[in-house]
């Protein structure tokens, strides 16, 4: 039972995936990519997104170059069903952003979706509407492999927008999941766009959405059964009160034909104001980057002992031996650990 | 930006939670008790779960020294929405193993229940039903903390059960969520247990659930719907194939009467037949082992970090610094990573 963690053709040399000769793998340095994407300069800010988020060599260099000139965007997260209107409503805030001069940049995640990477079909669809504007930068993400989240390369992402000097970050996502709560967590603001008529209307939402709206959008409110929707809210909100006492308003909009935009800017900057009256933002921020730095904490010691301990199929073949009781796991586990951290 | 991890008062000593002063924490030294269970001592099974469930001090020596001897108890896995009589069903299953000379272990997860530990109203209810026989041993398990899930904790069980001796083991679980999936595939065999005139019948079974059922149950099938459940079951099988080949059977059952129960257990066995004679049962624990052992190291690691170097609120604290940007996360990973483990 005590046998070494042997049959580990280990490299123990400490390699990280993105070193120091991470410019190597940008081709130009990593410096002027950095510059670059500082400077606003869109396809180099789309290439940087794109070893960002597929973890590419250089991707960690990158990050710890844009991260100091990151956090002055406001992150403003958007959930909702599927059908609620969620584009339509993000573009129509989007232009309205710009018509007050500011910059914007929309990461549309969806986790269900198999697609990666930047070149998607309503990306492009979607950037039309806004081609003649390079104040708007749109970029799509989908399903991430096991390794690091969806929510971590989404905001991997956003600090990289951010520090690209974008005025306003908007995250848009599908609020059916665990990843998509995670996602929108990362904002400062979250709004939830409920539509009329979708069954249970309110009861159709996860519950631990709800509870994070700061802000509520009833999408499509020319509907029948808008003020339905807005009575369940409401009800709701009699039965439980926030910590910091806000009271989440309720904003109808017609996303299609632009109606309450300019109302949904205005409940996002009235929240602003409140959390950064009463020092909100940053409590909000640092909770949210203790759940980040945990778990970018586990998922680089897994990398790690993937990368030099179990590089060669050991994982399938410990597993076996476990199976056929040749092997304890929980001295085995002790073992790789011993092995692995410093005495 | 390249500060050291610093201000981290961090005791360098490798501490193991559970270490070899574990009969300690046993009162009487841990291998009286590893023989204990081993001799199918009650009383001995319920302290010995209680310490593995909690992690308690000794609780990996316990694990270490039963392992060896568990492996030969058939693991079955049953798992169904609220309402579906699971509760009922594994009590007449377990009965019905009985009359056939073998002994039972049940663990009832509830994953949705806050309560934790042995002492659960339900579990005494149902132990009345078999008091007067020692042969039948239940016990209840309950949300557990963020360090080692549930799955975990329910499968460390399943190895003292299995240990003690127990001829069949059965886990009975809420099918509502990954965790329940984790758990059901624990098991070498897996149950899904459906009933009529649940709304949606089978849409209202989680789709990841569905696809890992060996045997189908319709419970109260004397109730109007239960040909509807069968042909929707059916026609989801004509979708999809196994990779072994096996079609999973559907038994009809009222458990509340015990008709079926003993074509249940017929399934059951055909199943065990099917999978010895293939060598999949081996295949499918080797690849649950897999799972299981890359989940255990990514907690011991977690729990080697905070304990040695997040001991004292350094998370809060580094996060307060990230959110202030007065410090890059992505290097200060790269820091208490490097500062942790061995060049």
């Amino acid at each position: 039972m005590s046998s070494t963690p042997a049959a580990c053709p280990c490299h123990l040399a400490v390699v990280y995936t993105d070193g120091s000769d991470a410019g190597e793998g940008l081709n130009d340095g990593s410096n002027p990519l950095i510059e670059r994407v500082r400077a606003g300069d869109t396809r180099a800010l789309a290439r940087a997104i794109t070893t960002v988020e597929n973890r590419d060599k250089g991707a960690l260099e990158l990050l710890k170059g844009l991260f100091p000139h990151s956090g002055r965007a406001r992150v403003i997260g958007l959930t909702g069903s599927p059908g609620a209107g969620k584009s339509t409503l993000v573009d129509q805030l989007a232009r309205e952003f710009r018509q007050s001069g500011q910059t914007v940049g929309i990461i549309a995640v969806d986790p269900t979706s198999p697609y990666t990477g930047g070149a998607i079909l309503g990306d492009r669809i979607r950037m039309q509407s806004h081609f003649a504007d390079p104040g708007i930068y749109i970029r799509s993400m989908a399903t991430r492999g096991s390794l690091g989240g969806l929510a971590r390369a989404t905001a991997d992402v956003a600090t990289v927008l951010d520090a690209s000097g974008r005025d306003v970050i908007l995250i848009e996502t599908v609020g059916v999941g665990q990843d998509e709560v995670d996602i929108v967590r990362l904002a400062d603001v979250t709004v939830v766009i409920l539509v009329p008529g979708m069954g249970d209307d309110v009861q159709s939402i996860k519950a631990g959405i709800m509870e994070i709206a700061d802000i509520f959008v009833i999408n499509k409110s020319d509907r029948d059964g808008a003020e339905r929707v807005e009575r369940e809210i409401r009800a709701m909100q009699s039965l439980a009160s926030r910590a910091d006492n806000w009271t989440p308003p309720i904003v109808k909009t017609v996303a299609s034909e632009g109606k309450g935009v300019a109302e949904l800017a205005g409940a996002i900057s009235k929240y602003y104001a409140f959390i950064q009256q009463n020092a909100l933002a940053q409590k909000k921020r640092a909770e949210n980057w203790r759940e980040r730095l945990l778990e970018m904490l586990r998922d680089t010691l897994m990398e790690r002992v993937m990368r030099e301990h179990m590089a060669n199929g050991e994982a399938s073949r410990y597993a076996a031996e476990i199976a056929q009781h040749q092997r304890d796991p929980y001295s085995l586990v002790e073992e790789i650990v011993g092995a692995l951290i410093k005495k």
